[in-house]
């Protein structure tokens, strides 16, 4: 039995809340279960140098943790001076993610910056700010569309993620942090609404896992995926 | 008229939402009209190392602001590698304003930190933040009373927090970003539920101001106070 | 009695020292009683960039103090690799302190930095720092002003700091070290020769102090700063 | 044709040279090709702090990159003032592969640091790191058991990575850099001698890649994993 | 003709100002000419933590330098987060220099911290630092002896510290600025009272320099450290 | 007897590979017996701002070691977040010392950066820098030549550096690790082919040394960088 009395297939409740602010051009409160990460989209009319001149834009993310999302506080990263290699790694996961739907071109040459700041962590924070910055960046281009920046919304599909593991030898879809904690083996999968693959990190916590496990948690995640997709295109319709 | 069609003796519309996190063993999201600021406050059996041994506990804040609580996306500060003057000029003024009013012998060897992150900034964010950290501190000391870790709550008094500003010659109560803005003069009140001044910050933004125009100011704070303590004696009733 | 046997509305002796930097547009060597204060203002033709094109110039602060000026040494900030808050907070003190008195535009696209760093400390700093700037951007002005830079000194006023306090019931002006550790409130005044504010700043350390009593502080900032803009016209005259 | 005239499922010349610094408890250069990567391996009787006293040890991993490893010559992070978050998720990752293999309990209370330095990066800098990591670990581990600091060598297996891409339609294994700039799909499988899986890394750069695709990467990266592993037994034989 | 109308071999005028600050154990104003250092030496009891337990005592430097010290406003180290090469460079040669002449057994477990801070800069700054430096420690020590703290003061000469550079082919003794930016050749001396060397730097700016050169400069080093010895014995008489 | 068996005037064994990175213009792994200091020079068509447009060009160094260079592990400098004192002294010395004999107007407005990047540490990294330094230079140079960016090879000289140290009373050439942590005085002499002085560092570890034993030192470090220079010669002819 899992902690939370799922079945293994079953995802927790998902929400997203449309437009929670004020200020943004796009943005989400996304809940998976009691994980609950707000995004913000920001469109901004510039671009990194590097990127400057070539005709089209760029989408980048950034991640963060509100210092009390955790079950023991954690210091802030300004206290450090610096993100963690974690936080850096989430939101370059992220960013690569959105790039990977949007056709760059026709954003033109502008920025667009996902924010995902973990209000409340529960395992899981990761797919949850993927899934929701696609709501997010979905309402940021909408914005534009509606003030002519855009003629069309330039999304070549959904994407959304989900976590896999093998706990007790039982493969399970959508960790929460008790599960989490548990795994032997912890698989992030990142999908289009096509059933493509966009990111896979699956990672052995204690000893190597299988070809057949792995095969087991990619068919719970296409599963998940797949409600995912559902619950976004219900959320913009 | 002020942009808010308010009366210049009148608060914006203040709510507070405890318990919404739920690692925290207080918390609460204060929102002072569009200012909107999730605070957590967290118990820890440790002190800062210069306290140890002197049988007294400590109260200490952070705060902190999402990029897109704002008009225009603000740079993290972990991005600069370190917090700005104005977030530092602000975290010791709501650690010192909490510190006032809590008994810090009776609370014993511990240390309380209150983080206080703005979801949404629309002016007056120190002062919505203290009015809100008091809630979620008394929260906090409730939820260690519960658990036997107190015998009585080591609160003396309320603290809560008004800003009062000069525009156009005119004193008004409780600024928002568009008058905050324009505002020659601008005063951040902290007072305790008895009447007594825990902090006062007076800056003249343009012009020097007179000491008439401060006791005006100090009138629409005196009332501003005492309608927020009355909220959050009905908050924690 | 005082531990410095003045009376409680005396200030301690207050000398300024002008052109003591053989480099710097403006300095002053201030000295209120053992707190010594270098005081140097740079003109630099150059603004900050939010700050180009709008047909007027900035002055700014930046405040220090040499390690060994405290009673037990000081780790050097740089040691730390940022400044502390209580530096920023001064800083950002002072700038707004001069910014009140001189008329920007008249100074054209220019910035004066103003460095105030503590070569002695023995309570009030930053109000020696604000008086001794006064004096040190007077100079710096004046020395612009010979050169043809500027036709009149745009300086619309003069502007002086002062602390005080309630130390055993008794309201004190310009707290020395000793008196700083032991008081229960308090205030920094800034204020022009006109008699105007231009920066409250209250604290309560211990308990919350009333409206009588920042009253009887206000009486004595109020003779404090008048004295030390008679002494700033001699200076300079 | 590959740039480099391999076939489709054929590595680049790999060479371990053992023992190559003259401080190090164990080291090894190693080269995929034109991909140098330094590794040294230090034992230190201490643990961080989270882990003491439980009873084991601990393998973690640093990665660098010299200067002119690349095209261009690089900034020296150190100059960034912090690791880059390609660094911090590459150092992460070769900890994380290495611990799965290594018997920590029999590791005893102290820690193992593999520092991999990219000597010259021309692709596939990670895969050679972890790959040549595993004899310099295994020859510290060797030195501690010929000093009587170990009965046995706490590995339970090889661990190994390669990269494969999808490049104009065809799968290919352990991409050089030409390549890798030009994939539209990278996966980095990190592999044990017994063919379990540790981590993988899959990355759609530009469209979503199928399950098709992963499956042939997957075929290639088992036979170049067996090849390796192989390789390592040969060199430590 | 030397800008400063000195002979090749005349120092600037020299003084030295003894307990300019009230807090410091020793201190020392410093003055060759127009550079004008402030010294303060601080006794700790405590080491850092790799010479604990070895019976003898340490003395470090550390080297600041005012913002406006210098013709063009310097900006503050702390705001670039990290001390300049050459700060570092210069407080490493003050440490090194006057612990050759301590006798560090003697000192017992403790640390001395010399601090010399550049109120004013018109070069040869770090020589007239480490010839003042001589003058607070020694005072610093005698405050020891004078309080029982030591028997006796543990110094075993004289050390100070004088700069030559050769200028359009003539070698002259203690450059100032405008000599410095013009020199070929610029060589700083470290020397005891009985005429050892304690540091050599000799930097050829432009072409290299002759043995017959550097000679030369000694020669007049060794006549330069004679005075400013014989300055020392007169200050601390 | 030297504890490498070396007579007290004899080098240790030197040895230049020229061309080991693939990437760098000109590259060079210089040995001075066990110590090995990996060498490349990176031209770049660019400058720092200071400096453009001024018709010359700059060459600049940067110095690293990697952290099992040593006996104990040192740890990574971008852990620290900045360079040491001692990075930065020594980069600075070597930029200085190739500034010396190279032509900088006839370089052109480019700037070429050598990095120097301690593989291996046994003494003298510094000094086998500076001499490496030299051939790869001198590589990078003829690359450019060879590509025409160059009429003829802007080199004045040659440059070598060599280290010299008393050991109980006994000067001795080209010190080891185990020489150097005994050495109480330590030399380093960097000169010219045509035997004039670049940079002269002598430090007296304990006790002040003597102008005989510098002159002895110097004796051997004459020698030294004579053989230094022929070896160079061989190298590049």
């Amino acid at each position: 039995m899992r902690p939370s009395r799922r079945a293994p297939d079953e995802m927790r409740a998902v929400s997203f809340e449309r437009g929670v602010l004020r200020h943004a051009e796009g943005s989400c409160l996304v809940k998976f279960g009691e994980t609950h990460v707000l995004v913000a989209a920001t469109l901004e009319e510039r671009l990194p140098p590097w990127l400057k001149g070539q005709g089209r834009g760029w989408v980048t993310a950034e991640y963060g943790m509100l210092p009390r999302a955790t079950h023991e506080r954690t210091r802030r990263e300004v206290t450090a001076g610096k993100p963690s290699g974690r936080t850096m790694e989430i939101q370059r996961l992220i960013g690569r993610s959105l790039r990977t739907i949007v056709d760059l071109e026709k954003l033109g040459e502008r920025q667009i910056t996902v924010d995902c700041d973990v209000i409340q962590a529960d395992g899981g924070t990761r797919t949850a700010a993927i899934t929701g910055a696609w709501i997010a960046l979905h309402d940021c281009l909408s914005w534009m569309k509606a003030r002519s920046l855009l003629s069309t919304i330039p999304l070549r599909d959904h994407v959304a993620a989900v976590s896999c593991g093998i706990i007790d030898g039982e493969p399970r879809l959508d960790l929460d942090y008790a599960e989490d904690s548990d795994a032997g083996t912890d698989c992030n999968f990142v999908m289009t609404g096509g059933g493509g693959f966009v990111e896979l990190q699956g990672t052995a916590e204690k000893a190597p896992f299988t070809e057949e496990e792995f095969n087991a948690m990619l068919g719970l995640a296409r599963k998940g995926i797949g409600r995912l997709v559902d619950l976004q295109k219900m959320a913009v319709a």
